[in-house]
């Protein structure tokens, strides 16, 4: 869901690999996409037997770039959980971070050239479900010679990505961790997205998705979208903390000054907490494609793991040998009920299953913040 | 914060009697206002002593027609709370409900007329305080003849008015019920309120505020911000409930009837909740001015009952015999935290106060909704 925007610098945006999906790749809801391609980053060696691949799915804004390598030396959004010794170890494991069908980090989606036209498919592009999302990240595993994954990971959307992953794959992943996620989305949470959509959507720039490039998209309404993103990522409490009513800073002043030529004087930003939502918008609207966000946005509303069969039931035909369901019970987006809720499942499905609730006060996005304890709880899982 | 939109109808928003404010009206923030009115309705009998008076003050949005009375027979915003026999009741007691300075049902704001120039003030209106509508509302009672309140009442916006009043105007009100309002403004709120203003700012239609009409301002800015707002004023619980995942109903559709020619087919309404929300908009939309809500809006920020002196101190002064606070638990805007903090203050202050949690699954707006509970918390406080 969150992209922590350290790490999505523009130097991250060119993707290091890239997987052809089967063509036609078809799609969960109908239809099929020809020629689709996804964008992937690795992380340490396939062993001998193939038993040892990890698959990660991202939240709904990042790359592909999950850690540093070689290839790309900045820090990834998830750099203290992967690397050499680390809670995802790359020493062990091979870790593959997918970037989802649909954005716009190399991998296939309405940003992407639509190649029977030359031209960006931009509305044309296919309805693409989180199956789909899922589906396309195993395709990069099997392209690489997977059979079977050690685990599936994700937080947000991707661990709503993940739960597809194991209802649409049985038998392809030994281990899921779900952070996050959730098995079907809320009324309160399809509400907000429907809020960002409309800002997006509103804007006289997206031009019924037809803006020339993202330059001239709608960048007034991808700022809305974003801050209001931002808001339900993080908590009440932590900005209570963190801001409190603090006036705005110097970094914020420089935001307020790009502010001040769209509104006047007395509605510019005056608080602290808004020249730093000014500032994550900003870094947002210039890499993430309007388009793309409105498809995404779209796919996590509609996903239902009931859709799939009585879940339990759906769960224990997955063939797991072991769960770890992460929630934080300061998300109010992704509430620590509906993760309870998919650890209740898997109990009742007969997969031995770990729920660690996060008491973390950093809301949904705690798992990019509170490293500690979200190492605390995957390293062993993981067997490290 | 919220209108009970069942309560505006559009035979409401000709306002029943209008005050004149001494002129000129100086304000919180600097300079003053030349020929300032404020709409009110009241209700009951001013007694011989005029000892029997009630202020109430509204939400953000609502008129100051609270209830119905011979010369409006449409219900109210709090038609079951006022009456006779009611919680709040006239048959003992002179209730009066004020428009609040700054809002668009009669009272002066951005969107009346500019007595200078014969044309609205939109931004010209100066910076108005939550202080600005205590006082405003004082001058109200002081015209009808009262020296002292027997209670001033507010929920949401109404609650901090209330707390601003106390702070101001010490002696002048025996009662206190502040209901689901805040003595600051959190980070929190602040965020999401920025968000709103910049949904109406990034509108076009706006044009800086010099919108020829309501009818051509910025609507769908406002229809986003008012979106957001009945997000925030509800609670996740209450429309798990109420909505769940359900498809889009008949009154739904005719909402997404509208929507459709504004978006595309896959981005317009499907769930119920989004129906809902279209709704809610639309009429919110009709009725309340652009300028006049970011006016509102930026003073909830700006309130702060600690730039009156120690919170506990500035309550002693006011000479309250008895205070309520009323909070919700399950509310997200103004948290249960913060009105635990008032009630806090007061008890610091010597007042004697009950604080009333209530666990209302309505969030911010269990005041229009849960009324057998706020009830059984007001009726016994005002001695009924």
């Amino acid at each position: 869901m969150n992209a922590d925007l350290r790490a999505i610098d523009d130097a991250d945006l060119n993707p290091v690999h890239i997987a052809a999906l089967p063509s036609p790749f078809a799609l969960w809801r109908g239809g099929s996409l020809t020629d689709g391609v996804i964008a992937y980053e690795c992380w340490g060696e396939l062993n001998a037997d193939a038993s040892n691949a990890i698959l990660l799915f991202t939240g709904l804004s990042p790359t592909a770039h999950a850690a540093s390598s070689p290839a790309n030396r900045e820090p990834g959004w998830w750099e203290q959980m992967i690397g050499p010794g680390r809670a995802i170890d790359t020493d062990r494991h091979f870790v593959v971070c997918v970037n989802s069908l649909g954005s716009c980090f190399g991998s296939s989606g309405p940003a992407s050239i639509n190649p029977r036209t030359g031209l960006a498919w931009r509305l044309d592009f296919p309805e693409i479900a989180v199956e789909d999302i899922a589906r396309a990240g195993w395709e990069v595993m099997v392209s690489l010679g997977v059979t079977q994954l050690a685990a599936v990971v994700g937080p947000s959307l991707g661990g709503i990505v993940a739960l597809a992953f194991v209802a649409c794959l049985p038998g392809k992943a030994r281990r899921l961790i779900s952070i996050s996620g959730t098995a079907a989305a809320s009324a309160f949470a399809i509400a907000l997205r429907s809020v960002q959509r409309e800002a997006v959507m509103s804007d006289p720039d997206w031009h019924a998705g037809q803006y020339a490039s993202p330059a001239q998209g709608p960048r007034a309404g991808m700022r809305i979208a974003r801050k209001l993103g931002t808001i339900t990522y993080r908590s009440a409490e932590e900005w209570r903390n963190r801001f409190a009513r603090s006036g705005i800073g110097p970094q914020g002043m420089r935001a307020a000054q790009q502010v001040r030529g769209r509104v006047p004087e007395g509605f510019g930003p005056r608080f602290s907490v808004e020249g730093y939502l000014e500032a994550q918008a900003e870094r947002f609207v210039r890499i993430f494609d309007a388009n793309c966000y409105l498809y995404l946005s779209r796919a996590m509303d509609c996903f239902d793991l009931t859709s799939h069969g009585e879940p339990s039931e759906v769960l224990a035909r997955a063939g797991l040998e072991a769960a770890l369901v992460i929630g934080v019970e300061s998300d109010f987006l992704f509430s620590i009920d509906e993760q309870a809720w998919i650890a209740g499942q898997l109990d009742l499905a007969g997969v031995p299953t770990t729920f660690a609730k996060m008491p973390c006060i950093e809301g949904h996005d705690a798992f990019l913040v509170d490293l500690p304890r979200f190492d605390a709880a995957i390293r062993p899982f993981l067997g490290g």
